[in-house]
C-alpha cells in the first residue's frame, strides 16, 4: 500500500494556546505532517502538550524548535509573531517555509518579508477559527474544519511556498483564500475587531439589574467579550487605522438611526431596519 | 383520578404569528387551559392556526374571540396592542383577565389600565423569547420553556389576577420577574433593542467583500438583523426615549476606546477590554 505524500515532514509549531494546540491535533489527525515540534515559553504548555501527547517532543528553545522543521508555523500573540520573525530570521535554513496564524497582516507580512528571505519563504496565513475562550487546554482537532484560512501573499510572495501553505490548510479542512495584507487589516477590522469592541461595549455599559435579566440571545451576542484581553489589545494595537475607520462608520450609522429615533421618523427607522434584515438574510442563504 | 385545576378555562390569542401560535403550542401542551380560540386579521393564518389543530376555533372578530375567554392575550405588534385595549375597553366582560406578550411596556399598560377596569383587570406581560423569523410557521410549543417572563405590575394592579397571570406563564414553562413599566422599557432598550440596533449597523456598514468572508462568529452576532423590520419599528417608536439613551451610552463607549486606539494607548484599552471580559465571564457561570 502507498502512502499519499504528507505535505509536510517536521513542523515546529511556536506558541502552544489555543490555535498552536489546536493546529498540532489537527495536523496528528488529518496526517498532514510526520513529526511535530512545540515550543512554548510557558513551561505548563510544554509539559502538557509532550504528556497528552499533542506534539511529539517540546523544546525551550526557538533555535532547537526549527532545527529539522520543514514548515514553522508562529501561533504566539500578534504582537511576539513580528518579534519571533526578526530572530528567525538569523537562524532559519535554507528551503524551510515560515507561515504564521495572526489576525492582523501588515506588520507581520513585511516582519516575515524582511527577515525570512530566500532560499527559506515567508506567507501570512489567518485561519479565522477559534473561541472565547483561550489556552491549551481548550484546543480541538476540529477547530479548523470547513474555517476560512486567508493567505496574504504580495508580489514578493514566492510561489511555490504559498501553494505549499495553502495545501496544508486544505489538509486540516480549511478553505482558503487570497488576498493582501491591507486589505485583509481592513476587512477583518470590520468583520472581527469592530464586532469586538462592540460586544465589550455592549457590556460595559450595562447596568447591574439589565444584566440580570439578560436572556440567552444578549449572552450569545456579548460572548466573544469574554476573549483575552492581552491577546485583543494587541490586535487592536496592530491595525488601529483600520479600527478607527470601522468604530466610525458604525458610529455614523447609530447617529443616523438616533437622528430618525428623536424626530419620531417611523419611515426612515423601518428603512434602514429592512436595509439590514434584507442584507442579513441574503447571508444566511449560504450559511 | 382527580384532575389539577387549569390555571384558565377559555383563552383567547390575538394575533397568530411566531408569539400567538407558539403560546396556543405551549398552552395546549402544558394543559394551561381548557380551549384556546384564536384571532387573526390575516385570513391565512387563521386557516393554518385552524387546519393544524394550534388552536380550537377561529373568530374574525375580536368580539366573538373574547365572548368565553377568562384570559385574553394580545399578541400583536405593539402598537397594535394599545390600539386593541381601546377597543376591548368597551366589550371586555367582568371577571376577564387581559394580558399581552409587547416587548415594550410603559404605552401598554397605560392604554390596559386605563381602558380594561375592575370587575376586569389588565397585566403586562413580557415573556423575553423569540427568533429573528417571524409568523405562525416558525411558532413552536418549547419557546417559553425557560424563558423569563417578566411581569409589569403598577399599584393600580389587581393582585389576585397578577397571580394568575404569574401562574400561567409559569405553567407554560416560563421563570417570572416582576419590574415596573418604566424600568422594563429602559432595561429591555439596553439589552434587547440596543443590541437590535447595533446588529443592523454592523450589517449596514459592511462592503460586499466582508460578508463574503464573514464567518459563523459574525454570522451568529447578526442574526437578530434579520427581523421584521415593521416589528422592530414599533419597538423602537414606542420607546424612543431609552433607545437614545442606550445609543448615547454605547457610543460613549466607542469614542473613549477610539480616544485610546488613536493615543496607541495599550494600557487604555487592556483596561476597557478586560473589564468587559471579567464582566461577560461573570455571566456565564450563571448561564
Amino acid at each position: 500500500m502507498e502512502e499519499t505524500q504528507k505535505p509536510f515532514r517536521t513542523i515546529a509549531i511556536l506558541g502552544l494556546g489555543l490555535i498552536g494546540g489546536s493546529l498540532a491535533k489537527a495536523a496528528r489527525a488529518k496526517k498532514a505532517c510526520d513529526a511535530i515540534v512545540g515550543w512554548s515559553h510557558h513551561d505548563e504548555s510544554r509539559e502538557l502538550a509532550l504528556q497528552s501527547k499533542i506534539v511529539d517532543a517540546t523544546v525551550d528553545s526557538i533555535e532547537q524548535a526549527i532545527a529539522d522543521a520543514d514548515l514553522v508555523i508562529l501561533c504566539t500573540p500578534v504582537n511576539q509573531i513580528a518579534k519571533a520573525l526578526t530572530k528567525l530570521g538569523s537562524l532559519i535554513k535554507p528551503g524551510t517555509i515560515v507561515t504564521d496564524v495572526g489576525s492582523t497582516k501588515r506588520t507581520i507580512v513585511k516582519a516575515g518579508e524582511k527577515n525570512i528571505v530566500s532560499p527559506s519563504a515567508f506567507v501570512g496565513s489567518h485561519p479565522m477559527t477559534g473561541s472565547e475562550r483561550s489556552g491549551l487546554a481548550a484546543s480541538k482537532a476540529e477547530l479548523f474544519q470547513d474555517a476560512l484560512c486567508l493567505l496574504t501573499p504580495t508580489e514578493q510572495t514566492d510561489k511555490s511556498a504559498l501553494a505549499r501553505v495553502e495545501e496544508f490548510w486544505q489538509a486540516l479542512g480549511c478553505r482558503t483564500s487570497k488576498l493582501g495584507p491591507a486589505d485583509h487589516d481592513r476587512l477583518m477590522s470590520d468583520i472581527s475587531h469592530l464586532p469586538h469592541a462592540l460586544a465589550a461595549a455592549l457590556i460595559a455599559m450595562q447596568d447591574d439589574r439589565a444584566l440580570a435579566i439578560a436572556g440567552p440571545s444578549f449572552r450569545d451576542l456579548t460572548r466573544i467579550a469574554a476573549s483575552d484581553p492581552a491577546l485583543w489589545r494587541e490586535i487592536f494595537l496592530d491595525n488601529t487605522d483600520s479600527a478607527i475607520r470601522s468604530i466610525d462608520r458604525c458610529v455614523a450609522w447609530l447617529r443616523d438611526f438616533r437622528t430618525a429615533l428623536q424626530a419620531n421618523d417611523g419611515g426612515k427607522l423601518e428603512t434602514m431596519l429592512t436595509a439590514s434584515s434584507k442584507r442579513r438574510q441574503s447571508m444566511t442563504r449560504t450559511s
